[in-house]
């Protein structure tokens, strides 16, 4: 997080974990950044991401980003805003920046009030904690679930030398992002507008965070927040300027690396099961199937029991409400393919179970009825997740 | 399913099943019944579904039905419409009836052909099992992941004297009926033509079994047919006669009764989840809340945990889809309110937990933006589910 020019972070323990994990992250920035976000759709929105938006509407810059995990700070009502309003605050003072210059996140338990004085003690021990190198201890201090840190950095060659774009982001259950996602954060020292960050930042969301599934459970606190610091040294990029599509080539990068992470850390997950839908009569048709498939609980069993059983595949394709020829479906399984235009073909099952059993499984289908694909991710489901969700207040 | 007059049934083993238990059904009636159908809405029907269409699309009656179980049927192409065809065929040259007064119904494995020559050896030994007393044995044979029967018959007095609507049903994994469902069979004696019956049927299905969900997976064979003899006495019911709607309600009766019985045995489930929303602005936004709420992944294992976590059946409302006003929910999770006006609510979490522990446990929530009501069932996602599903085909 912290590669791109002009980027410092850190995180410590405040207490909001009851293990010794890092519960509060922030991420700095030495001169304020151009910044972008997308939010949760989900009508409950967090207290947090309403702060941020309002400190994001003040001028489309941020410095400084606080993060805790172990409580979402959602459906808090008042006092929550004014917890959410109180850490923004905190965190301008102890940096001597304005207000809104600060967007604030949070991730956890739903309806609990933060216990405000650990996390003002917390905040005022970040200043300790700030540096070039803390990227990790930010990553640690953002999970819940999640059993891996989930970060990349990519440089760009522009013509006036290289661009840095990095990420972050955590996620491992209640995760079925809709216009926005889990926490992710993306930091840049390229140069970039505000509104060019946006429309960026939006876009790619559609193609990648917007296209995982863990439980089809949409978050209350869904947010992925972009900043650039433009200190690279680099033009001023922007659509139309020559390395405009290397600079979006690696965002979207960067944003289908921390999308698919997280679906590969999916709560109880062993497998990154991929779905790629191709033949569609247009792309939100390719994008809607690809969920569905990967959504599926019945497919989500099968790639966990490593069970070559189409017929759960091709029942989600039929079941997911769009155009499809039931006479036209191709669908294979890695390599192997058992169903073409909608017959089943014999195919070697104990090889395709021997493919499933794998880290990363692929299921591809083809409708034959036009030219657009997508792309999804998503896991397996097994015991874990039950186990992990059956006791996640206790 | 026997009990309203002039029904018979009977079932056997024929070895679709690897185990000993019945695995073909018959359903018969000594007249012609009205009958009427409600289908899946999966693109991929199964070939027994068309061909029970047919069936029924010729003349509105149905005097058999043959149902097996361990092969869907579905997705066979050609061969698989041939083999339905030829269920049909063998059964009405088995009772010497039209052949358009048979329908077919199958349950089982997708993709597999029928070894049709165990299947023509079943249809000629069912005519030694049909008898008055063969509704068991006829839901044993439509069984698969099923734990238990589900039956029910009940009794209204007219006029003219009482009429007897019975039914059965299956259904266990693949589970989200969408304007159909599972396999459902209703019989009676009532006198009411084919077209009462079926908007009879419609309307009822919509507010019971499309009210259910195990996994959201919408099968490819959901089907739910009922025949009516008219041999009860009773004078032709239909909309207007003073008994209709102790006849209606009756048979919406049934039709609850056999979709709150699916629901409870849904795939390794351990208990029975009722949703109630009220204060929706319509009946459909209220039915789609329960609904969302009742599938989330996170919303079952909390129920299977017994975990009073509000804070997903919150987010679950909020990502519905739904006109929903973020500030004047409430949540109870059975006596225990736990959120007010979209404002937690100190609750007995304890007291909570035990009642969650229960084998039924129903969540309120009213959303106090109008006067509609709606119910849907489901059940916990459990250890066992996974289980199950994991290792379906071998």
């Amino acid at each position: 997080m912290t590669s791109p020019k002009g980027f410092q972070a850190g995180g410590l323990h405040c207490g909001l974990k009851k293990t010794q994990r890092r519960d509060l992250g922030l991420l700095y920035c030495e001169v304020p950044a151009a910044a972008a976000a997308v939010y949760t759709l989900n009508v409950f929105q967090a207290a947090p991401l309403k702060v941020t938006r309002e400190s994001l509407g003040a001028g489309g810059r941020l410095q400084a980003l606080v993060v805790n995990s172990g409580n979402a700070n959602a459906c808090t009502g008042v006092q929550g805003e004014a917890d959410a309003r109180a850490m923004r605050q905190a965190v301008a003072a102890m940096l001597g920046i304005a207000e809104p210059l600060v967007g604030v996140a949070s991730t956890g338990v739903i309806g609990e009030l933060l216990p405000m004085e650990k996390v003002q003690r917390g905040i005022n021990g970040l200043s300790a904690v700030l540096s070039p190198a803390g990227g990790n201890d930010f990553c640690e201090a953002i999970l819940t679930t999640d059993l891996i840190q989930k970060s990349i950095c990519v440089q760009v060659e522009t013509a006036d030398g290289p661009v840095r774009i990095a990420g972050a982001a955590k996620g491992s259950g209640m995760i079925h992002p809709n216009m926005a996602t889990m926490l992710g954060f993306i930091t840049s020292d390229a140069k970039v507008d505000s509104e060019g960050l946006q429309s960026l930042l939006s876009a790619v969301t559609d193609s990648t965070f917007n296209m995982i599934t863990v439980d089809g459970d949409t978050s209350t606190n869904d947010m992925v927040v972009a900043m650039a610091s433009g200190l690279s040294g680099s033009a001023e990029l922007k659509p139309g300027h020559p390395d405009w599509q290397a600079f979006r080539g690696a965002f979207e990068y960067v944003a289908e690396y921390l999308a698919k992470a997280i679906a590969r850390d999916g709560e109880g997950a062993t497998k990154l099961v991929e779905v790629q839908v191709a033949g569609a009569v247009d792309e939100a048709t390719a994008r809607a199937i690809a969920k569905t498939v990967v959504g599926s609980s019945l497919v989500k069993t099968a790639c966990f029991g490593a069970d070559a059983n189409w017929g759960r595949i091709v029942a989600a394709v039929g079941r997911s409400g769009q155009p499809v020829n039931p006479d036209t479906v191709d669908v294979s399984i890695g390599d192997y393919l058992v169903l073409q235009q909608s017959r089943p073909v014999p195919f070697d099952d104990p090889a395709a179970t021997e493919y499933l059993k794998g880290h990363e499984v692929t299921l591809f289908i083809n409708l034959h009825m036009g030219e657009a694909r997508a792309t999804a991710w998503g896991c397996d489901l097994t015991y874990e997740y039950v186990r992990i969700n059956a006791a996640y207040r206790t």
